[in-house]
């Protein structure tokens, strides 16, 4: 939709991966619309994931003993956090979507990721208490995960070995983008693209230019444990 | 138990938190019965938590289009790992107990502990197909998560706003440790140490402590989905 804001967080290491044609589809499919479309490209950043001093410049709180969320959120609070955090979260508080592309790393996003999010979702800048969950700081914005799976949707059933793959989903979307606000999309999950054809592969990609093309109409999800437990 | 070794994945920044506590203490614990006791303080040894190239000496495969879990299970076939990939697979490979200490950050571990998974339970070392669940190739072997929570316990309940804790414990548990082979035991959580009293605290460590002096008695869970989420 024209006007609307996309930040898309992107985890691959090769650009010619299904991952990196997921995130050309959604960069064009969006930009064709008239939306501002913005990319981190984690890898190609070498963005830092570990959550270490570095991240508050000057001085510490309480240099005699270190505690990570206490300095970060009061780091934030007196403009004193490291630039690098401060320019993606400048994106994320711009963004009226965030979508989330990666391969699935043991049940999860890659660390790189996830070290994204431990930086950057900073308590004072995402959520605060009470204001978490419905009332997280980021409500108002849309968050999607976009993902490629190495099994097949057999595996990642109530049956298959490896359960539902909505089990897998509850930490990501409920612990971390529901608890900051975001209001959650239907997840775009690719499975095994390395095992199927490339037309399979072809029809992946279409179907997700596709969606995107009404992705504004969607209705989030019911983000409750009973749509991923029941 | 005389004899046995144990590995102590420890992930944070302060030696004086509780969780540097709960690491000295079972390192503390487990030398008293004679254990052999290696700890990979991933901070301190700042440990490189983005999986990339660097992980693989020499040629790649397929160096037209890089892909990270093919490229890094032909160098662990190959000998061709980073060195300090291959350093925490030799600790891995000996020991009989694997401790995971962390703070749960974002319903997960933190990143430089998830990369550390990334990297080094590599297929063909970690598990393979099908050697994974019960026939992975870590099997015979104990993994325990010992992780301290920002919200109290009736947050991580059925009830509560995060939901049962074994929720997100199932991507951890199930996802990468019962994925690889290992015998899961029983968590140990603490949940909110910076909200409590110092009386508190001290029992925490009291329990663990106790809790320890039998481990190896311990009988693992039953990692099913109806551990999680019945």
């Amino acid at each position: 939709m024209a006007g609307k804001k996309v930040l898309i967080v992107y985890a691959h290491q090769e650009p010619k991966s299904m991952n990196g044609s997921l995130k050309t589809i959604a960069v064009e499919e969006l930009s064709k619309q008239g939306c501002s479309v913005t990319v981190s490209d984690l890898y190609e950043m070498q963005f830092e994931p570990r959550a270490t001093r570095k991240d508050i410049i000057g001085d510490l709180q309480n240099p005699g003993q270190f505690n990570y969320g206490t300095e970060l959120s009061k780091a934030w609070e007196m403009g004193c956090l490291s630039e690098d955090v401060i320019v993606e979260q400048k994106k994320v508080k711009e963004a009226d979507l965030v979508i989330f592309q990666f391969p699935l790393y043991w049940f999860s996003m890659p660390a790189i990721m996830k070290g994204w999010l431990d930086r950057v979702f900073v308590q004072g800048f995402a959520h605060d208490f009470p204001q978490c969950f419905d009332s997280g700081l980021l409500k108002n914005k849309l968050a999607l995960l976009s993902f490629t799976t190495g099994g097949d949707k057999g595996m990642y059933s109530k049956e298959g070995d490896s359960g539902d793959i909505r089990y897998l989903l509850w930490p990501m979307q409920h612990g971390i983008m529901h608890f900051c606000g975001f209001s959650v999309l239907t997840p775009q999950i690719c499975f095994a693209p390395e095992s199927v054809t490339e037309e399979d592969r072809v029809q992946m990609l279409t179907s997700w230019a596709k969606r995107l093309k009404t992705i504004w109409e969607e209705k989030p999800i019911n983000c409750t444990p009973e749509w991923y437990f029941k």
